[in-house]
């Protein structure tokens, strides 16, 4: 028998495709497989690989079911998680539709070891691409009025809304820094705030107010995410400088050549020695990686930046373990929260 | 007195200016004035002229006010105008967010004679220009629910993404016609249909139903926004190339020059005469402007072209007389309608 996790990743996969299928149609047929090459779905190198862990629509679902118990009080409703796969979808989509504009924006070759929609297609339509995954994530959202009331559905849309423009902030930050040789570490929490934790605490926002739960239960849910994505994004930060890959076995695919504005980078900065007038000279060649990390690590931005995302994981935790989630699906959540937070790569 | 086309025009610009302001805050400043500047209310250039007309919101307030009335029967409610105007805004946000991307898309420098966002700030500010317009164009429709019920919300802003799609799909249509050499007036409509009927037509279908009109009368009001679209896109085609500006004053504004798939070469490149063989052989000069459009005048582009807009125009006008506007606002809406039918540049 399937466990929980893999149903649902079943019917989120089965439910993307249904809504993307809206450009399936006799003139559009090439615009619709601009969108499922995106997604993973078909073109050269479509798989598992492609396609992305779908973490996101997975945490609102588990959200969902685990926040849905009849512990709730008496007005509880136990409702089928599938109900809320259509939101699931939405954020997925919309998580998609930031990546496809983001490889324009950033100038990327590849995502998840494929060429990029603007690569493939020229940046006019890749940017089309992008904007018919958000319109269709608003589709999608929109589809949960089959099975709520519509002042849920209104709320959700809300949410989810509140959350891209979030994601317009973190992004115009991001771009913003790169001319910028001011920056320090009171510059990291709002971008990231934006481009990461936005997303994931519109997950476990929406999924438990989809699962019925009281508003101080969809609180502490939401910072769940929150702080949950505000932790893996120090962690990314860590790895992008000291992980296996950026320090010994791709050295191009470090932060540091990337010039990633990051959080041991920001908070070296602020100190204004040897990292901060190397780093202000301009990009660092893949050949000074090791010495400019060493650098790095020597001024405390790895020291810093370990002890961040401790304090945002417990925080996570905390704020998980308030929202006291139940059954499998609460268990799965647990698994899935702890192995996002102590991943090595 | 101000009459009630001004009133709204008012409404309008104060709408628009709220919900932007979303991104007013400390931090995107910057961010927040790229789109006033956009939306024409800052920078040089600023003013009446840079803001555009505002058809589109205006369409939509006029059709909710003159769809409301008490010949509706029983049951009808008297509203407020004013309680749709942040649907209004939506429309016109979604129209400015197609715009900037566009001019990325298409390459274009000026946009109502003033430099476009992606000149200004380059492509991958504008790109996330564009998508926060989309954003706050949701988030302005949700606002309804101020003032409607939840239930009349969801049904607007899904009327206002399916248009979105269709916009995408339009703009889709259009970029892929560049690389074609079989084109004929068969891709034409489902284009325009996508690039310029979807937006009007989800004005006055949006404006009716906040109007609380019947459904038979929000069909009529639908449609007749959707032909309006049409035969004010053909229009718009014809002057293009035999309007003062395109054939007089500066040949360089000619869609001949643009290489524009517009109607008249649609039906021309049908005819595989002497005009689908130059057209064929690559761009045509500024020089040959005159020549060029003889020669598609002579095999029947402009008469045919005349012709569909005249049509378009007859089932857009009975479809308003359908719709049955009342009042002021309905004088205004019959007023706006035929000077965007009848105008000459």
């Amino acid at each position: 028998m399937k466990n929980i996790t893999q149903s649902m990743l079943d019917a989120i996969e089965q439910e993307l495709q249904r809504q993307v299928a809206r450009l399936d149609q006799p003139r559009t047929k090439p615009f619709h497989e601009m969108l499922t090459y995106h997604m993973g779905w078909t073109g050269e190198g479509a798989g598992p690989l492609a396609t992305g862990k779908r973490i996101r629509p997975l945490i609102t679902l588990l959200s969902t079911f685990s926040s849905n118990s009849k512990e709730n009080g008496e007005k509880s409703i136990v409702i089928n998680w599938l109900h809320a796969k259509s939101a699931a979808a939405a954020i997925e989509l919309i998580h998609n539709f930031s990546l496809v504009h983001d490889d324009i924006q950033d100038n990327s070759n590849l995502r998840r070891g494929r060429q990029t929609a603007w690569v493939k297609w020229g940046a006019p339509m890749a940017i089309n691409v992008g904007d018919a995954l958000f319109v269709i994530a608003n589709q999608a959202v929109l589809d949960l009025v089959n099975h709520y009331p519509a002042d849920m559905v209104v709320k959700t849309a809300s949410i989810l809304n509140d959350c891209c423009l979030d994601l317009t902030r973190g992004q115009f930050l991001d771009m913003s820094y790169e001319e910028r040789n001011d920056l320090s570490i009171d510059d990291y929490w709002p971008m990231i705030g934006g481009k990461t934790s936005a997303l994931l605490s519109a997950c476990t926002h929406i999924g438990s107010l989809l699962g019925y739960a009281k508003e101080e239960k969809q609180e502490a849910y939401r910072l769940f995410g929150y702080h949950l994505g505000l932790a893996f994004q120090v962690q990314d930060d860590i790895l992008g400088i000291w992980g296996d890959e950026a320090l010994i076995g791709k050295s191009a695919a470090s932060d540091l050549v990337e010039g990633k504005n990051s959080l041991p980078v920001l908070f070296a900065l602020g100190k204004n020695g040897k990292f901060a007038n190397r780093w202000k000279e301009g990009p660092i060649t893949v050949e000074e990686v090791g010495a400019v990390s060493a650098m790095l690590e020597d001024e405390g931005g790895k020291e810093y930046a370990e002890k961040m995302s401790e304090v945002e994981t417990q925080k996570a935790l905390s704020y998980l373990k308030q929202a006291n989630p139940q059954g499998e699906a609460g268990e799965e959540l647990l698994r899935l929260a702890n192995m996002l937070l102590t991943r090595k790569q």
